[in-house]
Order: structure tokens, then sequence, then C-alpha cells
């Protein structure tokens, strides 16, 4: 119907493959119901998509095309607010379909703590599971505010099934200071302020099917001020590009990209950023 | 494919009918290329899109629900910045394709060099054709800047196949002595400032085949600052949403919405009030 | 310790009385937690104090100064985000407390949810309560995305307790047809699209103990675009001062102002604007 | 040099005749340094004069044309920050300068206390001169915080010199309780809240020479975000408008506008209707 | 006439000299008619003027001032808009004006595209030219959709008539595969991702005459959020100031400043970098 | 009175120290009436309190917590404007009223210019004061548009007391000619461009007291793009820490932070940028 016309398309940025030939799917979780700063990071998927044609597909980084793969990309999950439980289980139903088909599921978020379903899938799937983590933040209360779940304490919920040693972080430089000495006890293998060793970690986790979530704050908010919580000292976007060449050689199985609030940069340079640092990850996970 | 999760649609709120069933089409043209002052108006249809689940389907105004009926969201045309021929082309293809099928459209600009086009088309389908031109300028110049074509002159280029007398304008409050004067001399029928005298040109028009083009600079920057050209003086969304209820009883065969600029508004009322607009307006057509 | 400084004041304008002198005691909510659209109603608080410099405490309009009375600002409640039922509980506790020290609670929302435990609570205290409700939206949903607690449903609830007849609503002009039609069922007295009917409700009223509850979007998005969900067609700020001057005959024993999201309007007019109804209800309350 | 080529211009829309054959004098006055809440309308001169391109020339509402008449625009001051006095001085200046060759300026400040020089001329020139004033505020203090010289008592400062009955102030709706019961002892002719009543203040003008100075706050905060104190409650453009129409029979010898700050209203929209504001006030004075 | 006063300039900081004794020129064009993402370059000569008293005239990178040399500013060209070719025709002339006079052209972009005329004219007058382009962008498509002449071929235009190994390419990091490749085969001398190799370049070149052409983008969008297509992992504003040192030696026949978008960045900041960048641009082609 | 509520601190993070048992005491200096470019640090101490709930108690660079600590913050001075002399005596009086109870300063601006009489009453305590300059601006003139006192020659000021060699400037990029060529006949200590040198001051000054006064400007505007004069070409977050790091070992007994002007900066990234400088320097006074 209509085929006649050139319709601009609404998935991102060349990803329009259909999804019975694509082993890569999108889906967005817009949900930010947990955070206690500065909420937004509900708008992110969408904006994502309606910005990505700013960009090229092409990536002279990788000498690779996103349209030289096939990519589905299943739009936005209508997810309840103020039903935290409803929601994760909804983001847990779409993975395990992901994961049971055989494809790879890359989520955009929404707050940190909408990864927790995808990781949890992720690792039934793959028990032998690693997780390499981008953020400012440790991430590792084992309650925040009264809460088992939230947005502060997504990566310990990961521990309490992934255990001690399978958790690699990238970037860290604020927390309590009782999760920086958790994390140093031997718990996470925890880097702060900036993303040395990832090539390392890469080479130590050699063939281990991995899951990679890139919480945006890892950035400096000189570059990604949309976020909730923006904490100065973080990495450039070259820093982060060589990060994700690093992780080339490993088995992604799984990824996200979490903490866009496109509301706290009106430049766009923000979203801007996002897309880019998706289309890097998405190249870098189709390569395989 | 995926049809058991709840994924939030893409289209305009409510508008998620299939093509065939649809008696009202709804499409974009993303296009700005001849502004002269602020342009941005390409980036309308799809912002509109994102932000109408703001929105309820049901409008008190009407006692009528969008999901009350069967509408149709074909996207937004991929049309060619710096070529204006070539894109009014475009706009000239679907909208004959969507008269052809015995079907109305409602297009979302764009800038208002867009409605020529559909006015157009609408005029070859329907010779009795009269328009309804909310705005708050003249759009009467003969040549602006040296061309016949461009947003300046739309009305006027409309006019050349029209004729005298069939051009409904309101709300004007912006242009040249001349154009005043050309209007006044019996060409359009020009209703300075305000939209006093709708009742009275529905009245007029009785069953003849109507199209309605609204420029939201018509309404008052307090309510519209996202716009090209903001000029004070505008109708409260009140009296807009009261002259669109007088075209009720009208054979409305197409109508558009142009000139939202949505990044002047950085706090989102501009489209909402545009999303707003546009439910009452499909409300309207729909309703007959 | 420092007395001998001036020092500025970190209460609302001419809010600075002592605890034990004051008869109304200002209290902020922070919390946006059910929140579908656009969050940010938890910045409210903190940004109405510090802005609240740029107003006079005189009122012309009411002839009364903030400095005639003695008015004691509590600060804000430090709310746990993502547990919604312990935030209200908070609250209900600090209405609980005010109300059985005979004093009168003004509460800076927050989401509108947060008036709930208040409502509840001046119930408690004065079984014969009624409520006045400006607002855009019905806020009559009875389960909401599957929530029986939400913005969107709060009067509902009030309704559980204050049953039919007892709740005046002004300016509605967004909601369901289901609701519109539920409250016309006599359920909720709702006055449609403008504030019309105020004076006459008061008169009904007579001396029965009234809470006023004023969401913010009610006024015009025109004046009013810091909110989460704009809806054009409200009051103008004048009408909304008419309505509040038209309570002041009524034994008004408590009252709240919800919804102001101060992130959404950079020039900082909407902030002004609720201080400014702020202090206009604190007159109208204190001149009792 | 370069006569050759097409550049545009530097002054403000339709006012680049030569000085000597100039009847009317624009000026700008940036100058914004005892501004106690949100400075900035340093910035409005020449921030209007490159947005003026975006207005018309010729005004419906007159059926008036600045290309009709001669206006001269001599750029903006270069005053001295943080030296009140000395700013003042060289305001004083340039406007004896104005008045001695029998022509009449029309200043573009900068806040409200760069009336009062200009005023003092025109007084000097003209000594049965009265003063239209449209404002917010009162300005009427005879000290604010210490001092005889601000924003805050600027007309109190011409009313030293002009004595009683002869400033009529409109849309004054902020001041303390003194300064209204000082004025309503007779000192002004204060008009609360609206504007009505200058066809009034007109008509008993008659034929004395007329200075007018549009604080543009007296414009609601809808229309005019970009003012240093936002007041709700305030004249819509139209009003405004209307009011300056009444003018056009009187002798205006001189007249300002001030307290524009752009920074506060990212839209622009405050820009365009402070340019639209003097364009109808330009041709109200050219007229005669 | 009115010399008598300290005039602000409307000229850019410091080039405030004579036609005659000038060696440089500088000119606005702003035009950005064939944009196809983010529009708004055509406001940047206007604010890079008014924003340039924020600056010094000195600079201690260079130790000099523009107050040591004469340097002239003509003003910004009014051009049509969407007539390309026009707007190009009007460039060309006053380029051909300039260099006739001997002097030297300092062009304040719009978009990419109206470097074009200017280095056309360049080469005609210096048939030995190279162009040094710092850029994200290769701006080597052959056609864009569908046009020779945009945006996004300008570089590739310059080739038709330049021929190969003329153009030096610094920063670029977006393109398509094509164009990459294109320019690796010999056609330009493409430098990935940074300014590195500037110096050789400069080397190389020795004393031919040389055009230099920035577009801001080549910079981070941390620094020049204020552009149309932001591209992450760009060049510190130290680093192209240090590219722009090194060109002192060169034989500086013209140059230009494009893209910048100063709606964009509402902070002020890209424009304030534009101009300081202008200033060290100026004294570097002045210093010969 | 109402010690059962949980209520959210009105004082900076962490900073809830009783007065007697302080040794550090915060007080803001709301001032900014000399600024000549873009004012707006008048409302940088309020902000910074409000948005340090953002922000951790606990450091990771120094293994420190403000919690360890007792700080007490004394809140916001009440200054006149427009009076400039008053505004300075008050912040003397508060500075000797700290330095005699034998506690340290740590005032948050305003613009520089409020640094001189903390600096002062620093020297009057300590006549061997070293002070520790990072800033853009040299702010060495003798006169600056006619005044001794502004935040253009704060420094010079300081220099009047403190004599050659006792400041020490780093970060520094912008001033006149005659500026540099006074600092650098010896003076100050004048570090250009970047914080190299911080570590041989520090070992210089050995014991001696130190004043720290950090102009936020230092930092490049990517960064803190929320200042009245933003210069390209600053130092990064994590130079300024590591140079505040450096500070450690030294006796300091005052500091400042000045020139956030939160306005300037909707993202928010500036205002929490300075929160974590004002975190640092905390724990870096603090830990003596």
């Amino acid at each position: 119907m209509m085929d006649n016309f050139d319709i601009l398309p609404s998935f991102f940025l060349g990803c329009g493959a259909e999804y019975d030939e694509s082993g890569i799917v999108i889906f967005g979780a817009p949900f930010d119901g947990t955070v206690t700063f500065r909420p937004g990071s509900r708008f992110a998927p969408s904006r994502m998509r309606s910005e990505s044609i700013g960009l090229e597909t092409y990536s002279p980084y990788q000498n690779a095309d996103l349209e030289d793969f096939s990519i589905f990309d299943a739009g936005d999950l209508d997810l309840p607010f103020g039903d935290t439980s409803r929601a994760l289980e909804q983001i847990a139903g779409i993975s395990k379909y992901i994961f049971k088909a055989e494809k790879r599921p890359l989520m955009l978020g929404g707050e940190h703590l909408v990864s927790l379903p995808v990781i949890k899938s992720a690792f039934e799937k793959h028990p032998d599971l690693r997780v390499i983590h981008f953020d400012a933040h440790t991430d590792l209360r084992d309650e925040y505010l009264g809460s088992k779940l939230s947005h502060a304490n997504v990566l310990r919920r990961c521990w309490d099934f992934l255990g001690d040693g399978r958790i690699f972080q990238f970037g860290i430089r604020s927390g309590t200071r009782d999760e920086f000495e958790w994390a140093d006890a031997g718990h996470t293998r925890l880097h702060r302020y900036d993303l040395c060793g990832v090539d390392a970690a890469a080479a130590a986790i050699g063939g281990a099917p991995v899951y990679v979530t890139i919480d945006l704050d890892v950035l400096d908010p000189s570059i990604m001020s949309g976020t909730g919580t923006p904490e100065a000292g973080g990495a450039s976007f070259s820093e982060l590009l060589g990060a994700i060449l690093s992780l080339r050689p490993l088995n992604i199985v799984g990824a996200d990209i979490v903490e866009l609030a496109p509301h706290y940069d009106a430049s766009g340079v923000s979203t801007a950023v996002a897309c880019k640092v998706m289309r890097e990850l998405l190249l870098c996970m189709a390569k395989r």
C-alpha cells in the first residue's frame, strides 16, 4: 500500500531489515521510574530514532556500514509507569523471546535498572556470562532509599546471580565509600575514572559470552550533558570509541545503551553522540 | 512477528487504521527550503507524532474519539532539500494518489509552500473548490525575492487557478500594503486580525468542497512560539478551536497544518498545541 | 550565631514565622514517581522558594501583605523515589501532625498524587469536607495503566471516601469519555473548560470546611508552560486569581499547589506565576 | 566604497534615513547595572536591530509604512558598567543634543532607570511635560535598598521635577503598599492592572507635550517572558497596541521602550514583540 | 553627525578600518538553503559581530593585537533564499571585486556551499592555489540528493577546477565509503579524525597561495554544539588553534569560517569560540 | 519543632554542622554588579545548594567524605545591588568575623570582585599571605572603564597590599598586552594557558598561609559554559582536580569559587561541576 512513495523510515538509521533475517534486534525500554535526581531517559529511544537521520550509515573507524548487515528495530515497549515490577517483567519477556530465537538484543533505555532483566535473560541463556559495564557510578548499593530495585543498585542485583569476578567496570568515579570497598574486596573488577584496562579485560574474557552495558554518563558531561546525573571527569567520545573497538574480538551476546535524557541538552549533541555510540556498538556486534 | 509484545505506535495518536479501510490519510511533508527568516518546520511532523502520546484520543469539545474512526498515517515523505520543484512534485504525486482513491488527505508541513500541490490536486478533483486559510500573513505576494514559488506567495499561486472570491482568509495581520490592497480589491475574502466571520463564510460556502489550510502562526505567539515568524496579536487556542468547530457542517475534502518549528519552543507547548489542533481537525473531518 | 549579618532567607518569601505562632504551615512534597508523560514536578518546591524573592510580599489585589501574618515554612520532605506507598505515608504523617496542632497545611507538590494523603487527613479531621479542584484533567480514572494510585486517579481516590457531590471541579478539558460521563452521572460537580461557577460553588458550600487543590495545568500553557502535560485552552492568570478571590469567604482548612515542572520553562515565568498563585492563596487563607 | 553590493543594514528595520533629514532619532542605552532580580536588558537594543528583519515595515493597524518617514538610527551608546552616574550623564548628553536639534528621541533600554535622563531632558525642553507610563511596577519607591537612583524609583525621581498629577500610570500590578498609597494620595494618576483609561488620559492631556515610557513588563509574561521581573496578569499585545493607537492625537516629544531581556526567552518571541511595539510606536510618533 | 558620542561599533571587534587602507576585507554570507539536517547558519555572521565585544583584541598566543592592523568589515550580503545560483553569483561578485583590489577576503558563512564562489575566485586570481580544509565531513560527494551544488559536495566542486593533490583535508570523520575511497585514490590529501599533518602540509605548500576554509564542525561538539551536524570525536579548540598557528608562514590569500548555527547553542559558547577562531585566523593572515 | 520528619536540608550537601564546632564556614556573596559582558553569577550560590543533592558526599579521588568533617553553611549575604562599596563592606565584615573566630571561610560568588574583601581580611590576619589564582583572565588592569574596583582588576587590587611575587596565577589566556607585560615584569607569577606549575608553586610556598581563589572560567567552556565570559582553550575538570589535589599539603586559610552564571547553562552541567569543585576544595581544606 502506498509503496510507490519515498517514506522516511521510523526505525533507527540503517536498521530496516526484517525480523526473521536479522541476527540483532533493537528495542527501546522507555522507563525511568526509579530515578532520584533528574528523570527523562524515558524519552531517549524515540528521540534517538528520529535524530539518527543526521548520521551516516558508514563508520570510517570500523570501515563498515550498517547497510552491510541485517538488523531489525522492533520499536519501543509500552511500559507501565509507577509499576517497576511489571515493567521489568515485560522487558524480561521480550529479552527471553529474542534469546530463544538465537538472536541478540540491543536495548535502548531508559534508566539503568532496565538492564537487569536483559542481563538476567542473557545469563539464563549463557550461564558463563561476563558483563562489561561502562558508567560513572558504581551502581553497587545493596539497598538504596530502602529499595533493592533501583538504578543505583542494578549491578549489585546482577552480581547476585553472576557472582564474583564476572563484572568488569570502567570509568567509575562516583559512589559511596562502602561501594568502592565492596567492589575492591574482589566482588567486581572496578576500574576507577577512565577506560584503561578494557584491552586486558577483553583478553581475559577470551571467548566467553559477554554482555555490554553502556551508561552514557560514563562520558564526560562536556560531550554528554543530556543525562540525569552528569559527573565531570569522564571519558571523551574518542576514549569510549576506542574501548568499543577493543571489544570487537569478543562474543557479545547482548548489549544496551542507557541514561540518555535528551531534555537536558537542547543543542541535540547528546542525542547525536548516543546515536554514534549506537552505530559503533552495532557494527562491533554485527561484525562477528 | 513479535506481535505478542506491547509496542508503542509510530503513527499519530489514534490513527493506526489500515490504509484500505481509512477515509482520511495523514502524511508529512518535512520541507522548509524557501523560508527566509527562521527555518525548522521540517522537524514538525516527526515531533508531532512522538509527542502525540501526551494527548487523549477523546475530545470533550466534540464529544468524539479518534478511536471511533479509521484514519491511516502514511508517515513522512523523503523530500530533496535544495530542489523545490522536485519536492513539490512528490507532494503532488501522493496527493493525487489519495484523491484518486476517494480518500481525503491531511498533510503535516513543513513550510506553507507545501500546501500548494495538495490544494492544486484538490482543485483538479473538485473544480468547485473553496479554500479556508488561517494565517498571520497574507501570503499573496506575486513575487518574493524574485521567486514565484515561496512560502510568501502560496495563496497567490492558489488564486492563479482558483480565481476571485474562492479564498477565505482569517487572522491576517502581516503583509505589505500592496498585498492588503490586492486582496481588498476582491481577489480574496481577507479578514484582518481575528477569526470573526468564519461562521458567515461557512454559511456562504454551504455544500461546496472545501480545503482547510492552517498556518499555525495564526495563533498568538503566547501559545505558539514554535514557528518561524511569530506575529503578536493572534488568535487564542480557544478561538481557533471555535473556528474549527464552525467548519463541522462543511464538506472538507482535504486539509493541512503547517509552519510548526518545534526547535523554537523548548517547552514543548507549541508541539502539544499543534497535536491538539490536529485532533480537533481530524475529528471535524471524520465526523461527516 | 552570626546573627549580626543579613542572611537571605531559605523559606518562601514572607513566611519566616516560628512554627508555634503560625496558623498555616507550608511544606513541600517533591515526588513525581507516577507521572507518565513528562516528569519534573519534584523540582518545584525548592525552585519556588529561591525564585520567590522576585515577588513583592504585598498583593494589590487583596490589599494584604504576607508580612501581616504568621506563616511557617517547614521545608521539603525527603521522600523515597520508586516507593509510592512509603512516600504517601510520610505525607500523611506530616499532614495529620499539622491538623492535630489545629494548624492548616499548604503543600507544594510534586505531582497531583501527593494531594491524596493531605485530603485524606483533612477529611479525617473534618468529616464534612468539600474539595475544590482546579485542573485541566479529570483525574477520575478508576485504574490507570493497571494502578489505583497515580496522578491520573487522585480525585477518584478522594471520591472513595468523600462520596458524591463533595468534589467541585473547574477548568476540566481533558480526560476519557468514561471519566466525563462518570462525573456527569452526579459523582462530582465537573465544570468544563473554564472557571465559571466558582462563585456559585462557594455559595453552595457556605461554612463547610474546604480543601483547595490547584493543579497548575488548569492555567493555559501560554502562561504555564512548565508543567508535565500542558493543555491548551486553559484559564488565564487573571481568571485563576478571580477564582481564588471568590474563595475568601470560605473556611479553607488546607490547600495545595501541584504539577509545576520548572525544567520545561527556561524563561522562569512558570515558576514566577506559581509563586504569585501561592501568595494569593496564602493571603486568601490567612485572611480569616 | 563597495556600494555596488547589497549589504544588509545594521539599523532598525526601515530606519535608515540620514540624521539631518530625520525628525525622530533612535538610540540604544544598553545599561542594566541597578537591576536586583534578573539582569540582561543590556542586550536588548542590538538584538532588536538584528531581529527586526523578521518584521514588515507596513502596519495594517495604522495603514502606514516605516518607509514613508525619515527616521535615523544612531546605534547604541557605549556606557560604563558599574558607574551609574556617568552612564546617566552620557544618556542626558545625547538626549539634550537631540532635543536641541528640534528632533524627538526614541530610546531603547536597558533597564528602566535609563529613562530618567531622557525624561529630565524632555522636561527641560518642554516644562509643561506629561508622562505616560506603561509598566507592571509602580517604580515609586523613594529609596530602594538605600539608593535614590535605581530601576525601582525612576518614576519617583521624575515626580521630583514634574510634580503632582503629571504622571499617568497604566497596567500597574506590583509594588509595596506604601507606593500604591502614595500614588493614590494624588501624586500620580495610577491605573491598576489594565490599560483602561488611556483614552481619557489622552483627552485630558490634549495638546500638551507628552513623553511615553513603555516598560515591556506591562505586557503579560505569556507574550513577554523575556524580561527581568515578569508579572502575571498583564496586558495582551492587542491591548497595548490599542493603547498606543489611542496616543496618535497627542504631541509625543519623546519615548522609550525598556526592560526587554532577550536571554530569558530562547524562542525569540519577546524580541519580535518588542520590535512590533517599536514599529507601532514609531508610526504613531511619525504620523504627526 | 553625532560624532561627539561614544557609539558601540557594528563591525567585528577591532575591524573598524576604512576599506581603502585595509588589506583584509571581512564579509558575511548568511545563506543555508541546501542544508539537509539542521539549518540556521544564516544567523552566524550577525551574531558573531554582536558577541565579539566579549573578546579581547589582543591574542597572547600570537602576541598580536587586532588594533595593530587595518581590517575592514563590509557587513553581510543580502542573499536571496531559495535561489542557490543567484546567491552564489552575488558571493562570486564581491569576491572578485576584493581580489581585483589586491585585497584578501575573510568570509563568514553560512553553510559550506558559500565557500565555492570564493575559492573559485581565488583560483582565478591565483591559478596555483592550494586549499586547506578543516571539517568533520568529506564534502566530496559528486551528487547529493540529485544535486551537484550543495554543502555536501563543495570540496568536490573545488576539485573540478583545482585537480588532484591540491586540497588538504583535516579532521575528517564522517562520509560515505565511496567518498573516503575516492579521496584515498589520490584526489585529495585526506587526514582522518585529527589535525595531525598540518605542519607537514604547510611545509609542502611552501610559498604557494593558500585558501583556508574552516568548517567549525571540525571542532568537537563539546566546544562547538552550535552547528548543523555535530560529529563527536573532533578537535579541541587548542588543537585547532595550534593548526592555525602552523599556517602563519604561509601565503594565505583568502579564508572563510562556516557552519556556525548559533540557535543550537543557547549558552553562547559556540559563538564565542567562533569569534576567537576568527581573531586568531585574522591575526595569522594579517601578520604577513 | 517538627523534628520527627525527614526534611531536606537547605545547606550545601554534607555541610550541616553547627557553627561552633566547625573549622570551615561557607557563605555566599551573590553580587555581580560590575560585570560588563554577561551578568548572572548572583544566582550561583543558591543554585549550587539546591543542586548539590545530585552529588555524593564521598570523593574517591581523596578517599574522604564530607560527613567526616564539621562544616557550617551560613547561607547567602543579602547584598545591596548598585552599591559596590557597601556590598564589599558587608563581605569584609563577615570575613573578619570568621577569621577572628579562628575559622576559615569558603565563599561562593558572585563575580570575582567579591574575592577582594575576603583576601584583604585574610591578609590582615596572615600578613605573610600567598594567593593561588585560577582564572582565564589576568584581572590585572589598574583601571577598567574608569573604575579601580571591578571584576577586571581584582587581582591588581590584591597586589596593592600583597606586593610582588605573592600571587600565583594559572590558566591565564585572556587580557590586554599591558596586563601580560606587567605581570611578566615580576609583579605576579603568571602561568599562561594551562595549570602546569601548580606543584612547583606549592613547593615554593611551603608552610606559608595560602588563599585559593577559583574563577570557574579557568575551566574550558566545554565543561563550564555557565559563566559570563567563556574562554576556549581552558583546563579540563581533571586538570583542575589535579591542581586542587596538589594543594593538599598547603596551609589554606581561606578560599572562594566565583563566576558561575547558571542561567547560561540550561543543562545544569556547569552547576554540577561547580558543586564537585566545591566538594574537592572543601575536602582538601578540611583534611588538614
